[in-house]
């Protein structure tokens, strides 16, 4: 048998609307693969069977058990936790993910989006299907998560009071650092990545930067482009200003885009195809997968024509457009790009 | 007679400058073509002639003489609402717009950029004329809207009490969802759509889109590029990561430019010429009116060579650069762009 | 002798974190080349001696001393300014740039930076060398700036007391709002413009608009693009929609980019090389400083082709690309840009 039975496990603070429904979770402290003793544990306190995923309030006397039943088990830190999120008046809740079935409630998607953003599974590991049907449509203030249909009440009586409600924004996804921030990253404006977003240590994401979630940097990066979701950029890569990497949600093709590691895509370029390691795209070009490129060897010799995604595979190229004939050329690289060690070193 | 006499009417909530001056108005329930019933109340309290445009100040006298006459003739939801408004410490206002003149006062401005905002008027609809010079430049903070003369001394005093005094903009319009956020839409970041936006039922701003006054959606749209000014966006249609619609007010030309129904425009692309129905510009072409363009038929022959205004009728057009000649090109679209429904379908 | 001996002058509010560590300053007032009464007296009260530069921790024993000592020399608006911030519990200092070198604290940085937002010093004037290294990452909160090791904690206290922590911002620069509005500017987002940016009278930065350290507008400017760190921009000159200057911190080149008085670069266009008065880039259209340009006479007659950074000190010319040979041209202007003065008049 073996120690780790379960995909994922969190204890976590819930907010409820008026119809005492869940619509976001706050995970201090999600795990991936949780010990076999954590599972056990929660699964006999709860009374659960393996096989299935469960999101379950605690009250007061099954938090007590669990405790309990935690420290007996060595899960410590777990209990601490769970002791900490006990002591104040909000719902405290378990979820448990037995398998990778696509999200059944909010309770579990909010726990997916969290093991991405901890860095606990990459990017496209997770099943999401059917993620938007389950999150819930909430205006995020700074008086915390508050359910549309409750909005225009509640602004009205804030002005009454002379208080200022703010909205952030209207979505089904939350800012990423109201649940986590990473270890050595810069995230300039943090209204621009999404929870579910992975950032790889040594990340800088500038204010024109973009993460969506299930998207996001291998290491150390400059990103002042935009992340699709379920886009991954390699280490050592930089996304100039305005760049934009194609989804496969909106607008965009079927086929997964990638950046590899140590390229440049230059500001106000674009990409619609995988992207080998070490290539470069000139500022303001937009490559599509179907763009016809001319290949040119070192000598700058036409090899051949050929789509864009057929040269997904090829390392160390610069994509360009010939400013004279108009043509869009890709030829060898001899030199790659390099990160400002200055900027980074420091996150 | 006509039942409905006037073109807009709002109680509202007014912002004042030490000078006592009105620098903002929030209308909880603005009203387009006011129930005739209702003026007349209004017009007999508050002693008003018809042909003008009012904005009144009402003290606890006005207000209650204003809703025993609105009781009296049936405008119970008005009389409730100035009743919750009187409770409160703030200044009560009425706006009664007789006539579709240039806004005179902030509280004119106000009411006409929430009848936008409210889906009470479509953009271009109202006589915005010299919107400019009537709006305050204030500070919108966390502590409500502070003129920019009270600023240092605020932002001092704030610091000596280890208060945080967070300005979120300095400007003439603030953002809709402090005003309004209509049904059915989401908004990534509100920070980029201004109170007198027009966003329709199903329309999802990501954090990339911006919506400017006096512009918007018809209905169900994914917005990731930017509105502006003027712009209209027909029902169904994808606008891309970072796209550009060319404003009249600045930088651009005189003609106004709209977005037809089920289009997409690319991203990083951008019209300057109004797009037919149906019609898609690909990804990082920008697409002025003044652009020459190949018109291809459907076998890739050249049929003439026009600038792109002139094509501004023809529907169900791809607009492309030829990757190989460099050559702006146009040829009829066999099938056309689809939203993505799992993303709007839950709004 | 001359009268002002030193570089410039602050007293400040400093935060600290659980180190006792200064991690960012608000200096209200921060003066270049201040007088020389001034220096001596806060040299001779502090101990200093000239050729380096300080930053001192004022107790309240030498915040008396330089209280009385300032009044003594007539520089009552300094002393009226200690008084009131030694009225508060924050740890007040000072900080004295005796002369231009790297530098080397927190306290140091920020004054330069508060300089150069205070238009009192001009970018690239400064000596700005090993900033990066010098100042914190911090989360910027609405509980003001929090060391990244005490964020998960303060997260989840904020949380269990239903409080909303917000972050606005991981990184090591603060938002310029944050410390001083110059007069006549609108800011539609404050977020997009850091502490260090010169925004000169005039000057509207819109919601797509961003401005670096070090960088900014001369004069009158609408600001809809990315002006990059030490770039700077004419007076009467307009940034299209996104439009991208090339930095010189990551992904550009070495020469620093500038833009000339009464210039229009287009929507989502990009420049890559120092561009004279009066040229106007075509929308969507991006030329690095190695584009080889056909340089068309008045009569459209090709004159040569040359590299687009030799063409860096030629006014009044147009820029873009031939739409239907694809070639980057560039061609005499017979009109220049005029900003719209309706929108910059009432700033």
């Amino acid at each position: 048998m073996s120690d780790t039975a379960a995909l994922g496990f969190g204890l976590g603070l819930a907010t409820t609307n008026s119809n005492g429904e869940i619509i976001e979770v706050y995970y201090p402290q999600p795990e991936i693969y949780p010990a076999r003793s954590l599972t056990d544990a929660v699964m006999s306190v709860c009374g659960l069977k393996t096989g299935s995923n469960y999101c379950v309030e605690l009250n007061s006397e099954l938090q007590q058990q669990l405790v309990q039943a935690l420290r007996e088990c060595d899960q410590a830190a777990t209990a601490d936790l769970l002791e900490r999120l006990a002591a104040g008046p909000q719902l405290v809740i378990i979820c448990l993910l037995d398998c990778d079935s696509p999200p059944a409630s909010v309770a579990e998607a909010y726990l997916k989006l969290h093991l991405l953003s901890h860095r606990l599974a990459k990017p496209n590991s997770l099943n999401l299907e059917g993620l938007f049907g389950v999150l819930v449509n909430i205006a995020w203030t700074n008086q915390g998560a508050i359910d549309l249909i409750d909005l225009p009440g509640r602004q009205l009586e804030a002005r009454l009071q002379y208080l200022s409600l703010e909205i952030m924004s209207v979505d089904k996804f939350p800012r990423m650092t109201s649940y986590v921030v990473p270890t050595g990253v810069r995230i300039a404006h943090t209204a621009r990545v999404r929870l579910g977003a992975y950032l790889g240590e040594g990340t800088t994401i500038m204010h024109e930067g973009f993460v969506n979630f299930n998207a996001g940097t291998e290491g150390p990066a400059m990103i002042e482009g935009r992340i699709s979701a379920g886009v991954m950029v390699g280490a050592n890569s930089d996304l100039g200003g305005g760049c934009s990497t194609m989804g496969t949600l909106s607008g965009g093709g079927r086929e997964l885009i990638s950046v590899g590691r140590n390229c440049l895509i230059g500001a106000n370029a674009g990409i619609g195809f995988p992207l080998a390691d070490g290539c470069i795209i000139e500022a303001g070009l937009y490559v599509t997968a179907g763009t016809k490129v001319r290949l040119l060897d070192a000598n700058g010799e036409l090899q051949k024509t050929v789509k864009a995604k057929e040269l997904g595979g090829q390392k160390n190229l610069l994509y360009r457009r010939n400013s004279l004939s108009g043509a869009v050329e890709c030829m060898p690289l001899k030199t790659t790009s390099q990160l400002n060690q200055d900027l980074h070193s420091h996150n």
